[in-house]
């Protein structure tokens, strides 16, 4: 990994990399090429596909797209229940890109674990795989375990598996995992046993929420499947402090190892690249939480933190309801 | 104070009130009609002003106005030290506000500290008062005091002096204060002394940095002067955990009492809107960070964390160093 030694602000621009446009400008071409994808009823937009991604896709008459406006609308016929209708119409519509000879790599011929479009009116669920190709907003779930010791803090960081198709090999939060139609909590708490060893009852009395982070990456050869997909990303960020005599141990074929890491040497870490991509900058949220990045090193203090927590350009609540 | 009871939510609206712009949307009214402030030798506009200021300024001549391109540039006749010119030229400008007959109420015919105009490539400064008029990034430094008790974790809360001429009566982050050209971290360790009578070394030993918060305000009535005025703001938060035989004390006339609160009794100062404006989203972050908002609670919760962190419209640092 000889790579040259990365700021924290490399990091945070490797991973939120959809690019800011000035207000006052015309729309760059990211914004003026891309699709914008909606739900019925609801004239907000739940997600950005690429153009190369529409035209390729075989769209079922579930769907009206509108090559002039740039835009994919849901529009199933059955509209008594748009909750039901629109979840099988984009499952059938998963189920043709999975039959069809040659599909996107990102979903590479499997079905995947449902994901709720965040931001709907009404539970509307899709893959997990195929989100990424609507451009749909994913969530996850980190928990960093640390330890008080004699030497400073320490953190818990895991290694993945070299057998993983996404970022393999790489360093990691101490537990993470994408939340599927659950509350955050509960899949953090079921991760921390699978990936950790760490016991339901401990995570549940002791871990503690610390925000979020949020971001707009485009899906880099890293990640596997197609280059470029727009990927806005909501990560609920968990601390766990741990006594000294808990350690995190693999449980499942996703980690290859833990170590209990110095401060410096997850900065060396971070230096390196060596982290996958978004657990990079839920390292600089713990340290810029816990006063371990201070102003007066970091001249790009302020960037960063804004950067971390972007204002995604989806909805990620419901419309307000008029009354 | 009988206002309707307050959402989070409501609070980051009426803190960051300056508008999001839909990047495929022709610009909004407020962006097509503010004038932007440029330093000399910097393609970056440092500033965001008013029409209404740029019309009513009686510029002098270091300063170039371009009513079509809606843009003032600082132009100083001597290049040869611009940090000095431009500091030089701009404080002309002030005594220019404060000797005329219909000045600016935001001035209000006086002299302030310097602050220091965020992002420049060399270090220039301009008056605090007058940084609003020019719609400059201006700072400042939030520190909350919390200790540990019996009944849960309780947070020094001051009341504002009645006297005070923005947000009288008030309640208040535990110590806060405007950074002139000074770290952070020294702005805090003196208001902490000044404000809560928390001693220099106490301060020094145990006093946290946990990141900053950006919104863009539009100053209203509570905050004095003109309506209105784009106020992009970055605080830099510090946490403090205090032993219980430590209080906090006024100190000064600023403050008019300290009392310790519940986390039952900070929720019911938010609702009614009895924070100061920027205060209130300070003790927010300080509700995420410490697992006191939930996600499963707080529907709004990513967009309050990203409301909150604000990626501010002008640069936070100096031009990247080609080379």
């Amino acid at each position: 990994m000889a790579t040259a030694s990365k700021t924290y602000l490399d990091l945070v621009n490797d991973c939120d990399r959809f690019p800011y446009d000035d207000p006052l400008a015309s729309p760059s071409e990211h914004w003026s090429s891309i699709y914008r994808f909606y739900l019925p009823n609801d004239p907000r937009h739940h997600g950005l596909m690429l153009s190369s991604t529409v035209q390729k896709m075989l769209w079922t008459d579930d769907f009206l797209v509108n090559h002039q406006a740039r835009t994919v609308h849901l529009d199933p016929k059955d509209t008594s229940d748009l909750s039901k209708s629109c979840t099988t119409a984009l499952s059938k519509q998963v189920q043709v890109c999975i039959d069809a000879k040659d599909s996107f790599h990102v979903i590479s011929g499997r079905h995947s674990e449902p994901y709720p479009i965040v931001g709907a009116n009404y539970p509307v669920s899709l893959e997990r795989y195929a989100s990424t190709l609507f451009g749909i907003i994913s969530r996850g779930a980190h928990l960093t375990a640390y330890t008080q010791t004699s030497e400073g803090l320490k953190i818990w960081v895991p290694r993945r598996s070299p057998k993983l198709f996404t970022y393999p090999n790489c360093l990691d939060t101490t537990v993470a995992g994408g939340i599927s139609l659950e509350d955050p909590f509960e899949c953090i708490v079921r991760e921390a046993d699978e990936e950790a060893s760490l016991s339901e009852d401990l995570v549940r009395k002791n871990a503690v929420v610390c925000g979020c982070i949020s971001y707009v990456g485009l899906n880099d050869a890293r990640g596997g499947g197609e280059m470029g997909l727009i990927v806005p990303d909501i990560i609920y960020v968990y601390d766990l402090e741990l006594p000294a005599d808990i350690i995190c141990q693999q449980n499942d074929e996703e980690v290859k190892e833990f170590t209990l890491m110095s401060i410096d040497e997850v900065k060396e870490g971070l230096a390196r690249s060596e982290f996958k991509t978004n657990s990079a900058i839920v390292m600089i949220d713990f340290f810029l939480r816990h006063g371990i990045i201070t102003v007066e090193d970091e001249p790009n203090y302020a960037e960063i933190v804004a950067r971390i927590h972007r204002r995604l350009p989806l909805p990620t609540g419901p419309s307000k309801i008029v009354g």
